[in-house]
């Protein structure tokens, strides 16, 4: 068949919109008609030639929601008509991976979604001359029609949003998952979020949901400030109005430090901070920020040897499969709030506004509607 | 009273051994006859002058065992005549951090430990002439007797040898409790301990009690293996034997990483190998060594947000009142083993002859016996 998709042909250009060859669903995979899909900074991680491990041409996106439209053999838990989230770390729910308790790293299609193919080894996209155009992340949302393994699908309640839950396909439940899953954040905890993007706001709703008793914003922009206190922050912190050192404004202002910190904005330097404004003896501080390749975090062991623990998280540790669905409950049964995020609606002709949108910072979430 | 001590005049001198002043214990402290104390790194890193925070003159020692003698008013649960532990780390069951779950810190005694007086602010130890001399880690154990809160004090049983069990008084307790309270490693773990030194080689029996599969000793010494081999460890590594990548090494040989790795070296090269050869998705690294003063550790982020987990422990995460006497059951029941870590025993008088021994390496513990 054919499909409309944004191409990304090389690094650093805009994305071309353009008619393709997609091949229906081999063994075990699913074909999906995209409904709507978020545009994360991942994707403009890959898009700008940052990612030194980004591959072209390829079409991008990771953050959709969808209806299943044809099955391959063998698919077990999905039918045509099925409402679906893309997961871009599946779910087998056989691997040594997902059978651990303490991970929700699937490494079933890990090898081959890392270099932008389907498991059988091949990509489903091609250009109408015949090349082959690669997947991304096993998901490419950027195109109207996609093929996915049935493991990098969640199957939600059918009276969901399509432009609102194509959020939890990343964003959202990096967000909330960091504290629900990774942190597991207990109730009355004390917490610093250092980002108040679209991923820091969702760390906030997290910790409101979870019960946190202090939730301190921090982040250079004061415009960031209205929207985080709608969404739970009790106190912000703007960095660069602090006089002195920020750590000890941090831990002043927390009774001793977190009891959990997070990265939201990707920067080392924050990373540090993070760490060294939890708490001594119990404090955790987890990574969720992307860093640019090559940046290395760094601090004196003493703050480990004192008990501050140091971790990250992928994906807010949820498992696609069986969290996501209960994510989209928890947002339908008004437990956790999204619209306000989604700033800006688009269509797909007009996807590269969405990138200008998110440079300028004008954006917390654009959104592509077919 | 007076009572014969080593005594650090200053920094990087041998220690003297003197008669001094000793004054009673006062509210809710104890006078205790100290019977052998073990020798340890840390004593070597304040002796030495390596520790930026050292005070002088001060008596030193840090892992001893003893009888108490006299209790001062309000003290509540030791008497004259019991077996005691003292503890570097005290535990006061009613601080925040005693309350807490997750930490071992106890903070009650711990600002003015850290200047080396009492919690009056005083001193209990002088010269002849008067001068004061200052107490160490809380403890002082290099001197026959000595002065130590309450909560500064395990009480043993009453059958175990105290030339054995002072070294529970920080090595056995900081290498087994590593694994059993901080790492809580479970039956099956797979893990790696850089370094085979006295610390080491307790995280290798901490790891056999725990039940582990795999117990790989890293060390540049091959001298050490004999001896780890005797305690636990499966396999061996010699860092500077292995061709190309030693983190790649290490994670073939433990199937993927493994579950849980120790750093009891105090190198800060050798804690980020620890990180990185813990399983991808769920292996935490415990650094357990002192890295020299500003030395730090790092790695990329990727590397946490990727499921390793990056922790240390002090005192091996022990609550000393708690924990310390049920491993001094360990010992008695044959749990553990000690007998052959003490390599070396001698009078107060040759206490710089074990200092010589650590560094040559020759010894693993040197005890003097009172
Ligand atoms: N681990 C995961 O699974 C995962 C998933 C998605 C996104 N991410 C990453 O999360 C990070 C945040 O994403 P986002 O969409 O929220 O980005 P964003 O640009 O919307 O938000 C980042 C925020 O950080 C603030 N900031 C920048 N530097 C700062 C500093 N030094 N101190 C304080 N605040 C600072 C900015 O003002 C901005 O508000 C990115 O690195 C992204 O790649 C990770
Ligand atoms: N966290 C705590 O509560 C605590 C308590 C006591 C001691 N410590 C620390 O634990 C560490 C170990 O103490 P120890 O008494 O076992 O010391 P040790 O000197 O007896 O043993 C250290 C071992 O590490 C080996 N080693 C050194 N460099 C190495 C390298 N690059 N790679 C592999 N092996 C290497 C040495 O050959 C030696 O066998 C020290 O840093 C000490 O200060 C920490
Ligand atoms: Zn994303
Ligand atoms: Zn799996
Ligand atoms: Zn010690
Ligand atoms: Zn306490």
């Amino acid at each position: 068949m054919r499909t409309k998709a944004a191409v990304a042909l090389e690094a650093g250009k805009p994305l071309e919109i353009m008619e393709v060859n997609l091949e229906g669903p081999k063994e075990g995979e699913v074909l999906v008609e995209i409904k709507a899909t978020g545009i994360c900074h991942t994707d403009e991680f890959t898009r700008s030639g940052a990612d030194p491990e980004g591959l072209f041409p390829a079409i991008l996106g990771h953050e959709g929601a969808g209806v299943v439209v044809e099955v391959g053999p063998g698919v077990k838990d999905l039918k045509p008509g099925d409402h679906v989230i893309p997961l871009y770390t599946a779910e087998c729910r056989e691997c040594e991976y997902c059978l651990h308790p303490k991970t929700n790293l699937c490494q079933k299609v890990r090898a081959t979604q890392g270099k932008g193919v389907m498991p059988d080894g091949t990509s489903r996209f091609s250009m109408l001359d015949g090349t082959p155009i690669l997947h991304y992340m096993g998901c490419s949302t950027f195109s109207n029609y996609t093929v996915l393994p049935e493991i990098s699908l969640a199957k939600i309640r059918q009276d969901a949003p399509f432009d609102k839950v194509c959020y939890i396909g990343c964003g959202v439940t990096t967000g909330i998952g960091a504290v629900i899953y990774t942190a597991k954040a207990e109730i009355g905890s004390r917490a610093i979020v250092f980002g108040l993007g679209g991923i820091g706001l969702n760390v906030i709703q997290g910790l409101r949901l979870a019960g946190a008793d202090q939730i301190v914003g921090v982040d250079l922009n004061d415009d960031k400030k209205a929207m985080a206190t709608k969404f739970g922050m009790t106190d912000f912190v703007n960095p660069s109005k602090v006089e002195g050192d920020l750590v000890g404004h941090l831990v002043e202002l927390t009774g001793g430090g977190a009891d959990y910190t997070f990265d939201a904005t990707g920067n080392v330097q924050v990373m540090r901070t993070a760490l060294e404004s939890a708490h001594k003896g119990w404090g955790e501080s987890i990574i969720i920020g992307v860093a640019p390749a090559g940046a290395e975090i760094s601090t004196r062991p003493f703050q480990l040897v004192t008990g501050r623990v140091w971790r990250g998280t992928a994906f807010g540790g949820a498992r696609g499969r069986t969290d996501v669905p209960k994510i989209v409950d928890w947002y339908m049964d008004g437990k956790i709030d999204i619209d306000p995020m989604i700033t800006h609606t688009m269509p797909l002709e007009d996807i590269n506004k969405g990138f200008d949108l998110m440079h300028k910072g004008e954006s917390i979430r654009s959104v592509v509607v077919y």
